[in-house]
């Protein structure tokens, strides 16, 4: 593959059709390459070294290029690179990963049930809720209530359930049954003068009005990520969690934990049920579970579901081909023994999650910057026109891709969500990593701010 | 991993959930654990060694045990184990697979959009299918018409899409806009002293017929599997797909060719678009592309969608973060190669699907079989209570699993679909393997009979 950078560039526009792009203007421009990757670093074709502040994709959180992963891979490939496990059998590698996942998950839930992305294990969970309240003879029970600015995948029916209005008009139409009520996010829907804590239960209670809207008969469950990471890292006060914990229960019905992003140490536990201490009946994972190194996911099922399963002799018919994909699982689970080994959790506990915290914390009187905001390693700064008023800039997006292009130029990865630098580094990042974004940060929001100056208040 | 048997199956009975599984029945019967495979084989915890009739599920056309598909994914994963394609980057292995990918694609057909599993890309194709129409300034174009029996995968669209009730029945409801006419399969549909062609150019007709009483501007597509697979290697008669095309192409509405199963050889063609003649607009692809060994999966998109999709400016929604996994498409190209440089194609179409077909050929009259059939390396026997009349046994899928059940015990997989005994070998079988599978399929058949004398018509 040694084809210059010019003529990898022109193949990708002639063959290649990227995910949420605009053809047409990535064809104008030309995509960059990216050939390499090491630690916390990316490379691409023009030798360029890039500070990866997303860690692929909210992905790569014991960073590139572990070898032991490589080896995984090759090992089980050369033992069993594929089986299925439809027609009762199964193969090591699925075993340990689910033995591994139901060790780690809260001690109510057991039992995983696999796909290639979180997408697909959304989809899953869609079904099986659905599902489970037929088995308990309550087929009505079909509402899942979800939030704006929600992305639980992109196949129609978790695109569906995700509360993002552009992914909606691509669907043709959309999948029924769902409910979007206002996010957890102070910065966009706190009232003046209201505290944090108190938004929080307003927007936990957002969730029981639409409940008795709907008829709580009517109800499957209500779906959420923990902490909301493609909608702009919205963090929901301490509050909001425990107060849905307890309409769930009021109401009986089940919750859906889109654990895609902060599974498997993001906030400095296995799961980010744990960090908000509550108990949901599922759990999506996706991403980080190999660190990204091969496509796998799943959705992680309580007791409570498994008997009512369990209890019906007939098959639940869902599935994929590549469910539990043994190549897969291998290097999962050595990627989880590598996070045990190094002890990342509690190194998102104790060091990262409160450098990377202190990191952002050093923007927040820019001018430009209305609020930071972040938890374990996952991180948030919006660009605002009025930082006293969190008015936000014309034409949402655009001072956005500004700021991401000179972070990008700069050698450094944050994510735009509209107005909104979003970031995720691996887990692995030490002080010079921590200084190294620090340098770019101030450096692209100072360019960023030359650019826009005229729109800024006063 | 060196776990005794017993506690493997308990272990995965504990925390596995498997797809398209009776769990209540797995648990109790307990699952056989895969530990390896080899070239033709797999092996159990046992011990016993298996011949494989279903090349994993329809995916390992190369055969277990290819160290070049080892050695292409760790280095791939010391180079670069994963990044996004999603924000202007690529990377060489995407580019370079797209690259090959049109290459060896229908001429029309240049550009490819990835994900993770069937599944997923045809819940692209049918999102893509609705916003072209969307583009082209006819939105009311949204019935996709499809077939009974057909499967397209299992998420909530794509499983709705497939023509399976018992899917249907655990979505909840199905997705809006599919309909669904009759399979191409002679031996459930054809009528007495109906040929074969005249047969397929009636099944061909029922899509007309429904294009019509949908009402033609409502139409978006149709959609099919180029030989159903999971419904029963149901093999259209060679009549069908050129008036399959003339009907499309009539009405100028868009042709789906799902060619998740015969994708990469198995007809002896890189695509059974090639061999059947037909010119599809979109082309679905997984399973074979890395013969099973990573998860990966595609949409081939012809030039009218990609024109339609460049002249608009703006983003198409939808993607994966997985889309384009480098690692997968590293796999992909060495899989492509290894069947280029082994002459597989050719292969199949000189020396394995006449195998084949000689093979099966020797049980067709047999007192249980009321059909055999075969197209490439794939092939169907239909077990009957009567030959002559084409009847069937009572319960449906009864005998299928005692016939799979004693393949199985005698060291040999055929899959039941009901009670038609299907098989798809990799597609490297040479003439021990034929033997091998003819010696056992005549002992099971044998078996099978004496377990179900009593039901056979005299």
């Amino acid at each position: 593959m040694n084809t210059p950078n010019a003529e990898w560039r022109d193949l990708d526009a002639l063959h290649h059709l990227h995910p949420f792009t605009n053809h047409a203007s990535l064809r104008a421009a030309g995509a960059r390459v990216i050939v390499k990757a090491d630690g916390p670093y990316i490379y691409d074709s023009e030798g360029h070294r890039i500070l990866d502040g997303m860690a692929g994709l909210w992905t790569t959180n014991v960073g590139y290029g572990r070898r032991e992963l490589a080896d995984a891979a090759r090992d089980q490939i050369l033992e069993l690179p594929f089986y299925n496990t439809f027609f009762k059998t199964t193969h090591p590698p699925v075993v340990a990963l689910s033995q591994k996942l139901a060790e780690i998950a809260p001690p109510h839930i057991n039992q995983v049930f696999y796909g290639s992305s979180g997408s697909e294990s959304n989809d899953t969970a869609i079904r099986l809720i659905r599902h489970y309240w037929a088995l308990k003879g309550e087929p009505s029970r079909r509402v899942i209530i979800s939030r704006k600015n929600a992305y639980h995948g992109s196949t129609i029916a978790a695109g569906s359930m995700g509360g993002m209005g552009h992914v909606h008009q691509h669907s043709y139409p959309v999948y029924e049954g769902f409910r979007h009520v206002m996010d957890p996010c102070w910065f966009d829907e706190g009232n003046d003068g209201e505290s944090l804590d108190e938004f929080g239960i307003r927007a936990a209670r957002a969730i029981e009005d639409e409940i008795l809207a709907v008829g709580p008969e009517n109800v499957a469950a209500f779906a959420g990520e923990l902490v909301q990471g493609a909608g702009g890292v919205k963090i929901a006060p301490n509050t909001y969690w425990p107060e849905v914990q307890r309409i769930v229960d009021k109401y009986g019905i089940l919750l859906l934990a889109d654990e895609v992003i902060t599974g498997f140490g993001r906030l400095g536990t296995w799961f980010a049920s744990d960090h908000y201490g509550i108990k949901p009946n599922l759990i999506t994972f996706a991403k980080a579970v190999t660190s990204g190194y091969l496509p796998l996911s799943g959705l992680l099922i309580d007791d409570r579901i498994v008997e009512a399963l369990l209890a019906h002799d007939d098959d639940f018919n869902h599935g994929y081909t590549f469910s539990g994909h043994p190549v897969a699982c291998a290097v999962a689970l050595k990627n989880l023994e590598i996070m045990e080994r190094e002890r990342l959790l509690p190194r998102v506990t104790d060091y990262a999650a409160p450098a990377l915290a202190r990191m952002l914390g050093k923007f927040k009187d820019h001018p430009l910057v209305g609020e930071v905001r972040s938890v374990g390693m996952m991180g948030a700064m919006e660009l605002v026109a009025d930082k006293k008023t969190r008015r936000r800039f014309e034409n949402p997006g655009r001072v956005g891709l500004i700021c991401r292009d000179h972070f990008f130029r700069e050698g450094f990865i944050m994510r735009a969500v509209f107005d909104t630098m979003v970031c995720a580094p691996p887990l692995i990042w030490a002080d010079s990593e921590f200084e190294e974004a620090e340098r770019v940060i101030g450096k692209a929001l100072d360019l960023t701010l030359a650019d826009v100056a005229g729109e800024i208040a006063a």
